[in-house]
């Protein structure tokens, strides 16, 4: 059963939950083909499809039928990274239910993501023939920069120190390259030039990356009545988020020690470890350094979806696309 | 450091060692990048690539540059699946040397597998754009069957039976359609009909299908002086191979309760366990039967390039390349 989804443009929405329901797999191996469909049937917001169909749309009228299996092709790939990364952070729920490791094990986990990342290949092997080559070159920058992100994250945690460049450089591949990537298939799909092409991944490229930026800043600062998170989760458990590095890299030698000790109190004093370092926060007006960086991105996105040289009318589904993510009013 | 290879054709041999050599990985993440040079530096005996090479050359004098891409790939492809199939085997060594798992960990073996999987399609798109969607099509069919045919061999190590035909499709996934699949990579580039394209598949599953057989019999009466491996390796561990499905078909009654005790054998008395199994394997004539398995498939193999139509000069390095894997004179 796929979920469905009011995410974005209807239609679109529709098209992408009856594509996704429609597809076949075989009915066995079960143990490889069950955790995939079961990882699907845990129907997140379907942005990145959503984001492919809306690409193509930006620069004509492209019969959706066409766009489709590569809107379903990025959506099984973000899905595969899923699978694997929950194996990699050990990680026992997704999407409120159990991770494919879990429910299975590692092996199954392990194989069901190889498959569900051909399946993803498969998908873009049903466009238009003369696109595909095309196709294939972006999905697979994409597909390799997401990967360096990852290892780069895991490569952070066991780090001492991580720069802010370095960090904005690994969400940036880990997550935002993917929805440039899927917005510029859209593109190469409804046959846009190489210069919009590149302004359109910009737009999701930066995008992302602001997006991500909200995250941390939500999960230190955000509403309890609609975070859908435990406030200060990052804190108890020593993530390197923007706010941790942006504080790092001001402290004074006595907040360093303060900042130290925080950081070694155990998970009994989770309550009272949030409330600290929240105040070194403060103290050293790191929500507002995040915040405007954020807006930078945000400002970057906005500005290179102005310059693409189509009508106006047809940018306003990605405008508010856009405004959404970001909790912005226009 | 690529190993130079001397299997198969020469030439070919030479330009897949130049190929693998040239390709440059980024310097980092080194943990996503290192293990990938690792592992291709395990040099195999490059079969693989070879038989795309030799499946062009079949069909005409296409320019070897527009192949070798494709032979790549194969290569690639092969080694995530050693890289992945080793942390589910928990296998502590490749060629002789620590697996990718075992001198890294789990985690960056998943990842560092992922990667090269990915690098495989970016080599397929480096094929002429014209083959690149057909070419896609046929790799994706084979990847998906090899994963599928990994999951049935998992499978089959905690099922209590396993039939003939279940385990010859399992290997025929496994291991063969790669090679049919490399074949038939080799014979689009070339331009080859339809009908030709399928028969050179057929002449490499076939082929695949009875060099795993013979391995299973190699395994228990092969010559301890050129096996390579441990004469009996699969006994002690009770391996459901070809030589344990046919003995336990044709089992009696009191030799079925032999062969329970048999399997139930410790390590420690592996010696015994190994000639009493064998001559349960004599007392059931299984060597012949294997044998005659084996050349069946053999012979499907070698008619199915028989069949091909191009000048039987053409068809020598894929004669010999199958005489040499099955120890065979002609």
């Amino acid at each position: 059963m796929i979920t469905k989804s009011v995410f974005g443009n209807a239609i679109f929405s529709d098209k992408i939950s009856v594509a996704l329901g429609n597809v076949q797999f075989p009915e066995g191996p079960t143990n490889l083909y069950q955790p995939i469909r079961y990882i699907l049937s845990l129907a997140g917001k379907r942005i990145r499809p959503q984001l492919v169909l809306l690409g193509a749309d930006l620069f004509g009228d492209t019969p959706i039928d066409e766009v489709v299996p590569a809107s379903v092709a990025i959506e099984y790939f973000h899905n595969f990274t899923l699978i694997h990364d929950d194996i990699m952070d050990k990680a026992p729920l997704r999407r409120g239910q159990e991770t494919v490791h879990q429910k299975w094990n590692d092996d199954i986990a392990i194989l069901s993501g190889d498959a569900l990342l051909i399946k993803a290949y498969e998908q873009l092997a049903q466009c238009p023939a003369i696109v595909v080559p095309s196709l294939l070159k972006t999905f697979n920058k994409v597909a390799l920069e997401v990967c360096e992100g990852q290892q780069m994250d895991m490569d952070f945690e066991t780090r001492e120190h991580v720069s802010k460049e370095e960090y904005v450089n690994m969400i940036r591949l880990k997550t935002s390259v993917l929805l440039g990537g899927a917005l510029e298939m859209g593109a190469i799909i409804a046959g846009a030039s190489n210069q919009e092409r590149s302004k359109l991944y910009r737009f999701g490229e930066n995008l992302g990356i602001a997006f991500q930026l909200q995250d941390d800043i939500l999960d230190a600062f955000g509403d309890p009545a609609t975070f859908g998170k435990q406030i200060g989760g990052d804190i108890i458990v020593n993530k390197k988020t923007i706010l941790h590095i942006l504080l790092k890299q001001e402290l004074d030698v006595a907040d360093f020690a303060l900042f130290t000790t925080i950081l070694e109190m155990p998970a009994s004093k989770s309550e009272s470890k949030i409330q600290q370092m929240k105040e070194l926060y403060q103290k050293y007006a790191v929500l507002d350094k995040a915040n405007a960086l954020k807006e930078a991105y945000t400002r970057r996105a906005y500005a290179s979806l102005d310059e693409i040289e189509v009508e106006n009318r047809r940018k306003e589904d990605l405008f508010s696309l856009a405004d959404h993510l970001m909790n912005r009013a226009r």
